[in-house]
Formats: structure tokens, C-alpha cells, sequence
């Protein structure tokens, strides 16, 4: 809708280090805050979502139920909806988890797991778009199929695209959403339909790893529950310390599930001198 | 109800070494007989719970089907039952279950899990609570909660309270429902309504890992299972034993996730010298 | 139906190598092809059988929901069905999916956890076993349970069995299903119901992590997926490779949280040299 313009660094070595203060101080505020981040995700993801949640410094509540969502909801500081083992009886809670964030002013973030794998899954992901999320943050494929509202070839949650061939589509869906959309991938790709931002932070690795994506999405809600009025800076922050957590954490791994714990152990200790040396964030656009 | 003796230790040289011998006989003894351990527990905290259970000797069987409920809980040595991610289509068979753990003499343990986070989580907790468990074990606000029988601000499953404020609350629990509570916390407590004991092993970093709470549950029912006459100290000794696995596993972690795997590695380790030397019991009253 | 003639190799040393070819080549092309792999298991395994088939160059699909099997199961390359926290709501997504896959011409893979815990269990099992899978993979326990359509004393989800004990129960009901039958054990059991043949890789430590069977399962749909027309040896295969993930493993393990963590490294990282000196495959028949 809004278009004017296009908020494009023109020096690239202070808004490097402007990004890299910014992922520290908000790392440092999820740590000092320690907010409550609803999590209403899939069954694969739930220790990791969990366990990367507490080595941010968060608080992470994995609570699903329908009957709980009025009293619970309101008092949490962000919400996370995560569709990857998606059934029926599900559904209704997501919704009304969402209208609940949306209606008390918390934000709300969306990660719409393979999100054409079915026509079942593309119609719910596309109705909880229509709730409003804050953040919808996919892998190239879910960002491409909700953007075009279409069912394709499947690779099940693992993208057949790069994240750089979904810049339009995310932009797209930003514009029509009004949520930030987060694309990630080699580059972690964040737009808010107008600005588009890179974070290159990451390691190939993560991708053996089951529920990464889901993590940084539950990462992303508590980053953005700490600064509610600069979503695409939390966003882009949130994955690219992820992505620096990963980077540590693969000096000292051997496969996909040493890579896992380091990831975690690096994530709860960061530091600023590493965070501020490793935030590779920068605009596209 | 009964009030009329404190077993206070005179001596506390004595009472630690008694202590000490009796978490060691009682591993030995999960070891040795490998109990069967029923678990209708939370989504995140499957895996944590069953590597724990066989990590300590003991057999998980996480089955939750009401429909199979009939064959199999008579034959289970303890029931855990953890109402996490409580929704309304599970709380029946928690019911059916526990009511049949203690039809057929079997010790069921409960776990809370964040009772005061919903009026609907509150009154399934507290039904369950009617339903005679063996043990409650839960973090100081969550048996606050139980006690007062009253909903209240929620950090979810994190507590909000020291464990040493809720001595008063577990007493009164523990006379009100004829249950063992246990609340943990920096000094685990443990009481029947008369005696206090606490247990003070365990590291801080063990509340920024997931299902640890959840896993030291199951691992109570495991104890308690093996030594049914003697529910106090089962559940003071679990409380010990876990805390001791994490305090060595400590020395070797870098994070959250290397100690959850130092801590499963160590429990399976634990040999008589070690778990001698570091039991930390007593008596609070 | 077919019994004329049992492959028995003459000379062991050239089936030996023959055998650790075909299981360094199949695991070559499970890398290369990266087989799509839903599975339809218990909240227990869904983490490590997601990490194993992602650490294999497989990529799996967590996705159990009756509203998107049409759609999604005719896209895969291997089904695998696991009964292990079986309910009533899961298990008709389970009968959908078998029969989709089945009709598709895509290979699926029974895994029937506890099968003798319960009468519900086990008529769920054979029912199951009715639409045809390709593979049953179980515990000597399981299988005899199947075979015998019984239920029995229990210890969950663990063996009261050794696999030898269950030869004959393996080939009964290899027979009378049309599947191949494979039971895990000290030694690997895998039958056709004429042919037997043992893996013998693998480490005991395996007992005493959850899910390991169930994700060995899933390893073998993986393995099928690749090479559909020749079924007894690509499970034999499987099993035998993930076998030697854990004895790689185990050289680096402290305990099981750590095998854990080393043998999904290991799978990962597996090489030619290391499996052509590691397989231990032969015909026991």
C-alpha cells in the first residue's frame, strides 16, 4: 500500500555496524526481559523451539488448547504459530490463539510449514494470514506458494528455492498482508513489502538439522516482543544471531547433531564482542 | 491432620550418610529391577523424559490411548501423568489412568505443569489431584497455585516464586489431598504435611533446558515404584539423584544442550563413590 | 507361498563384500536422490527420526493429517507408519496413508511399537498389516505378537525377547502378510519368509535410547524408497548402516546422550572405507 520510499544505506560500513549494535542490544533485552512466548507449534519442533527460546534468555509457554487461550493469550508477550504437523483439531486454536495477540495488541508470528503440500494446509495458511500475523517468516517455497495462494510440488518442509528467488513474492505478500515477511534461506531475506533486508549469517549445515526454521521463528516472536515498534530490525536480528549462533557453534561440530547442541550453547553465550564481529546484515534494496 | 512429631535429625553427620546410602540403594535398585514407567506426559517433554527413564535403568512406556488404557496401566510398576500441553481430548484418559493406578495399588505421580496458568488447566489439575496421586511434584508457583486452588499471573511453565516460599503451601497440600509434594527449586522441597526434607543438589542452568522439571518427575515414579512403602524417600532421593547427574555434567558443559547431554550421559554413570560423596539431604523441620 | 529355494551364499568372504558394496551403494544413493519420507509416527521419535533421515541425505515429512493425504502421500517416495503413541484420532490417517501409498506403487514400512501392550494395539497392528506394507520392522516381542495376533505380558515399548527367539514368528509372518519382516536385536533378523539374513552391526547401548527403533524404521523406508525392486536387502542394509553409525559413534560416546548425538553425526559422515570394513551382513538360511 505505502510505496514512497526505499530506505537504502548509502555507506555501507555504518549501517553494517548500526545492524550489528542493534542484534546486540535487542539479544540483550530478550535476555533482561525475559518474555513469555506462547508457542502453539508442530510436535517435531517442540524441545528445540523450547530449548532455543530458554538460551536466548526467554520464556517459552508450549500451552495449545482452546479452552485456555482466553486466559492465557493476553498475558503472554508474543505468540508463535508454527503449522508444520497441521490437523483439524488444531486449527481453531491457532485462530483464536491469533485473534487473542491481535485483539491485545501482542504480535504475532506465522511460519506456514509447507505451506503447498496440500490444499488443506495452503487454505489454513492463508486464513491465518488473514488474522494478521506480525511476522510470517518461511523457506522460499512457503513464501512463493502462499504468495500465489497455490499447491505445488513438494519437498515437504525443505525448500525447492532459494531465498533469493522470492524476494518478489515476499514483497507481494508483505503488501497485501501487512505483516513483515521473512524468507529464509543462504541469505535470510526480510521485507515489509517496501525496504528489503539481507542477513547473511548462517551455516549450510542447519539445514540436516529438524526445526531450525521452526526455532528461529519462535526466536523472531521474542525479538520482536521486545520492540514491538521496529519489526524488521527484529526480525533481521533475530536470524542473523541465529545464524551467528550456528556459525560458533560450527567450529565445533562434527555432523548435524553436534552442530545442534553447540548451536544452543552458543546462543546462550553470546557475547558482545562476538555478536558485534559476526552480524552480517545489510539492505537489498 | 497428624502433626504431633518432627523427625528433625540431631545429629546431621548421620542423617546425610543415611541419606546418601538410601539414594544409592534406590538407583541400584531401578538399575537392578528396570520398573515399567506408564507416561501421559507433554509433547515437549517426551524424549527428555523417556532418556532419562532408560537412562536411569528404568522402562518408559509413553501411552496415552484411552482404549488401552484397561489392558496396560494395571501392569505398569508407576504411573507419571504431566499436563503440559493439557487439551481437553487427553484429560480423560489422565483420569482413566490414574484411577486405575490406583485401583490396582500402583503409585501414580502428578506434574502440574503451569496449574494456575488457566481456570481450565486449574480445575483438570485439581481433579486429578482428587484422584489420590502419590506424589506431586511441581515448581513453587505451580503448587502455590494447587494450593490455593487459585489462577494467577503466569510466567507458564517457569516458576515466579522460590521453592522455600511454598514450604507452607506443600505442607497444606500434602494434608489436604494425602499426597507427597514436592516442590522444586534451588533447595528441592519434600514433604507429607508433617516432615519437611530438602534436597539441595542440582545446578541453576537446569531451568534454561526444557523437560528437565518434567524428567525428575518420571523419575520420582521410577523411585517411588521400587520402593512404594517408602514414597518420602524415593522422592527425596530422585530429586538428589537428578540434581547430582546435572552437578557432574555441569563440569563438562558449555550451555544449556551440552548439559542435557552430560546430564542423561552422567545419570547412567553414576557410580556409588560419586553419588556418596555429593548428597545433599536433610531436614528442613 | 514361495518356498523353492534358499539363497544361501557357498563362500561367505565374496557375500560379505557384496553386501557391504550394496550397503555403501544404497546409502550413496539415498544422499543423491534425497527420498521424500513421511512418516506417520509417535510424538516420542519424531525429533531423532526427522534428525536420522535428515543425517542420511534423506528429507522427511512429519505430516498425519487425514484432510492432506490425498494430496501429499501420492508426492512421496516412502511412507513409514509408527503406532507408538497410537490413538483412536491417529489411526484412520494411518490406514488412509497406507492404502494411498500402496495404490500409488510407493513402498511403506510398518513399525508396530508395543504391539502386544493392549487389545486395541494390536488389532490396530493387524489391521495395518492387512494393507499391505512392505516392511514390518519391529522387536522380537513385536513380532511375536503379530505373529500369534496375541497380546502378552509387556514391557512397553522394549523387547522381553531376543530376535533369534523370533525367526520363526518372522517368517510366519512374512508368509502370511507378503511383507518383509525385520526384527532388530543383537543381531538384525530380516526375512522374506524363505530367505533369513542377519545384520550384525549395532551397539547395546542403542537399548537404552528411545526412538532408536523407531528410527531405524524410518532409515529403512529411506532405503526402499532408492531401491524398491530388491526390498530384503536394502532393509538389511539400512539396519546394518545405522548399526555401524553407532558403533562409530560409540567410540566418542560417555553415555547414551551422547551416542545419541555422535551416531547421528556418524550417519552423516559415514564414508566408503568406513562402511565396507563396518557392514556385517550374511544369510542365516
Amino acid at each position: 500500500m505505502e510505496s514512497k520510499s526505499n530506505f537504502k544505506a548509502e555507506e555501507e560500513e555504518p549501517e553494517a555496524i548500526v545492524w550489528a549494535q542493534k542484534a546486540w542490544a535487542l539479544l540483550s533485552s530478550v535476555r533482561a526481559k525475559s518474555p513469555l512466548i506462547q508457542c502453539i507449534t508442530n510436535f517435531v519442533s517442540m524441545d528445540l523451539m523450547a530449548n532455543t527460546l530458554l538460551s536466548a534468555g526467554a520464556s517459552p509457554a508450549m500451552l495449545h488448547s482452546i479452552e485456555e487461550l482466553p486466559d492465557f493469550t493476553p498475558q503472554v508477550h508474543a505468540l508463535c504459530v508454527n503449522v508444520g504437523t497441521l490437523s483439524a483439531d488444531w486449527l481453531p486454536a491457532m485462530k483464536v490463539a491469533a485473534e487473542l495477540a491481535h485483539n491485545s495488541g501482542k504480535p504475532w508470528v506465522l511460519d506456514p510449514v509447507a505451506a503447498g503440500a496440500s490444499g488443506f494446509r495452503l487454505k489454513a495458511c492463508l486464513e491465518l494470514v488473514e488474522l494478521k500475523p506480525t511476522v510470517i517468516r518461511g523457506n522460499a517455497s512457503e513464501i512463493i506458494a502462499l504468495a500465489n495462494a497455490s499447491v505445488g510440488p513438494t519437498k515437504g518442509a525443505d525448500s525447492s528455492h532459494e531465498s533469493t528467488d522470492a524476494i518478489e513474492s515476499a514483497k507481494s505478500l508483505a503488501q497485501s498482508s501487512g505483516a513483515l515477511v521473512a524468507v529464509s534461506g543462504a541469505v535470510d531475506i526480510v521485507t515489509d513489502g517496501k525496504r528489503v533486508v539481507g542477513a547473511r549469517n548462517g551455516v549450510a549445515m542447519l539445514t540436516r538439522i529438524t526445526a531450525t526454521g521452526c526455532s528461529v521463528t519462535a526466536l523472531i516472536a521474542a525479538f520482536v516482543a521486545v520492540d514491538q515498534s521496529h519489526v524488521l530490525e527484529a526480525t533481521a536480528c533475530a536470524l542473523s544471531i541465529f545464524g551467528i549462533a550456528s556459525e560458533v557453534g560450527m567450529k565445533l561440530a562434527n555432523g548435524p547433531a553436534s552442530l545442534r547442541m553447540h548451536l544452543i550453547d552458543s546462543l546462550y553465550r553470546l557475547d558482545e564482542v562476538c555478536v558485534l564481529s559476526h552480524v552480517k546484515i545489510g539492505s537489498l534494496s
